[in-house]
């Protein structure tokens, strides 16, 4: 039992982390039954369809109480979703993309967990004055929106760590039990894990985008949309669109055209490889298996203890 | 003893990274005493310069044998720099910036040990193939010269692990003992340190350079020039007129009349924060105190295994 373990209600210290278009009910109640941390990713989801999300996940799994919502606070529905979830009996959640002053001390006062992602030392410290019971560092190698000052994994855990006293979290380039082990010798105490539960039986990206992520090379990714919202994407042509659009010194509002709408669920819920934004980590190349998550989760616990040289964190 | 420790004589599988203006024959002295690897960069050396280095070193250290020095491939004077090494009696080299096929065999049959700086695991498995001992896999996070791909430390070690049989060593963005155990977790069987052995009191880097790492924060550095060759800079008034030119899509020409000639040494040794040019990790802004090489190592053993769960890696 460590902090994380003690925190949450967890058998394994490791969270799978919220996706948009990638982790609704079906992977969160897998994730929960495999006892780890389950996450539906709101980012992406009207309240109706998250409460669909979260009644589909409750009847998946024996384990409700290992089930969160992740809420980027940059939506305009936020609050909306944040009480449909509490409705349904969500009291852990995961926030990110906004300040966590927000809506921290009501959650609390709901009797809720809140665990903020920061990609700093000084939002870190925020997000314990703010009341928050962990904070979630990730770093620079992680897929999707990331932070703007491209602080790495290993670079940014042991900051973290020095900087609060409520337990860290480590997410960013973690695709095995060596990586689990490593963020933990850095000083977290547990770990986010993204890209490597996008590539399970139960996750809801598309076949071809799975396929495609089965085939990555370590240069397969590319942080981009650095002037607007910085965005790990797998390269794709949407990607040299963006890339070249960049490179020529164009402004905001230019990026933000070409960007559009239902670029993110076109690629990685429909399979649209070539027009679709497609978010993942950097770690995606490490990883050539689609395990059911139950079977991931077995081989991640012991792959973590196999590279230590005694011992083991869980 | 592990991979490391049986293939180089050395107390501990640490590496103490060759560095333009920062590591002479002062600080390899040093670090050979305290039972490392001491490398002379000879990156910004003339040959009659690393003679007079080397001959320091050996004077300094009854330990000439963990002498080794470290050859960027992309200078017109690399085979001269590469033979009076090996007249004085060098036997230890670490190349980097340049195809490991080119010298690797000649330096093999003068009963030399050849370690190649590799960002990528593709350049391992050709570094393996031209016959190197071992590779140093460095990441996106370490400091000066740097590979295009941006794969970090934690995405990058596992990788290279994958693709070669040889013995790798972790390098960028490991600061601690912390960073070495997370790095060794990963699969590496040792690791290279610059940042944190610029901020040694044995180490050539100017005073006022020390003092301004001492008070880094993390998003003080930055990897720019990607247009030339990238590199990672401490931000000063140099880095913002080279940060000014990249955004606005300047050409590689002009990028290269802007760096011009002597911007390393005025910035590092010579100590013009403003003008110079600073070469340094990302890791800097962990690192808040200047030690002695041998205080130093002594801390980073005791810090590894503190932060294991049991047992030690060395």
């Amino acid at each position: 039992m460590n902090n994380i373990t003690s925190l949450l209600p967890l058998k394994y210290p490791i969270i799978q982390a919220g996706m948009v278009w990638v982790s609704g009910g079906k992977l969160a109640a897998a994730s929960a039954s495999a006892g780890i941390l389950g996450v539906i990713g709101a980012g992406s989801m009207k309240p109706d369809l998250l409460e669909h999300h979260i009644l589909k996940a409750k009847s998946l799994t024996l384990h409700p109480e290992r089930l969160a919502v992740n809420v980027p606070l940059l939506y305009e529905k936020t609050k909306e979703q944040l009480e449909v979830s509490l409705k349904l009996g969500i009291r852990i959640f995961i926030t990110s993309a906004g300040s966590p002053k927000i809506h921290t001390s009501w959650l609390k006062n709901e009797g809720c967990k809140v665990i903020h992602v920061v990609a700093t030392p000084e939002f870190a410290m925020k997000s314990e004055a703010a009341g928050c019971d962990a904070v979630i560092a990730e770093g620079f190698e992680a897929g999707g929106h990331n932070g703007r000052d491209e602080i790495t994994t290993m670079a940014l855990i042991p900051q973290v760590v020095d900087a609060v006293k409520i337990p860290v979290i480590g997410a960013g380039g973690i695709g095995d039990g060596r990586g689990i082990a490593a963020a933990l010798c850095l000083g977290a105490q547990g770990v986010q894990m993204g890209t490597r539960f996008v590539l399970t039986k139960e996750s809801s990206a598309h076949e071809d985008f799975k396929n495609a992520l089965l085939q990555a090379k370590p240069e397969s990714t590319h942080l981009v949309m650095k002037k607007l919202v910085p965005v790990r994407l797998f390269k794709n042509k949407f990607y040299d669109e963006v890339s070249r659009l960049e490179n020529s010194g164009a402004t905001p509002e230019r990026l933000a055209a070409l960007l559009g709408h239902g670029r993110a669920r076109a690629g990685m819920l429909e399979g649209d490889l070539e027009k679709g934004e497609l978010e993942i980590g950097q770690i995606t190349s490490l990883i050539k298996d689609l395990p059911t998550v139950e079977e991931l989760v077995e081989k991640l616990v012991e792959e973590q203890r196999r590279c230590l040289p005694g011992g083991a964190f869980f």
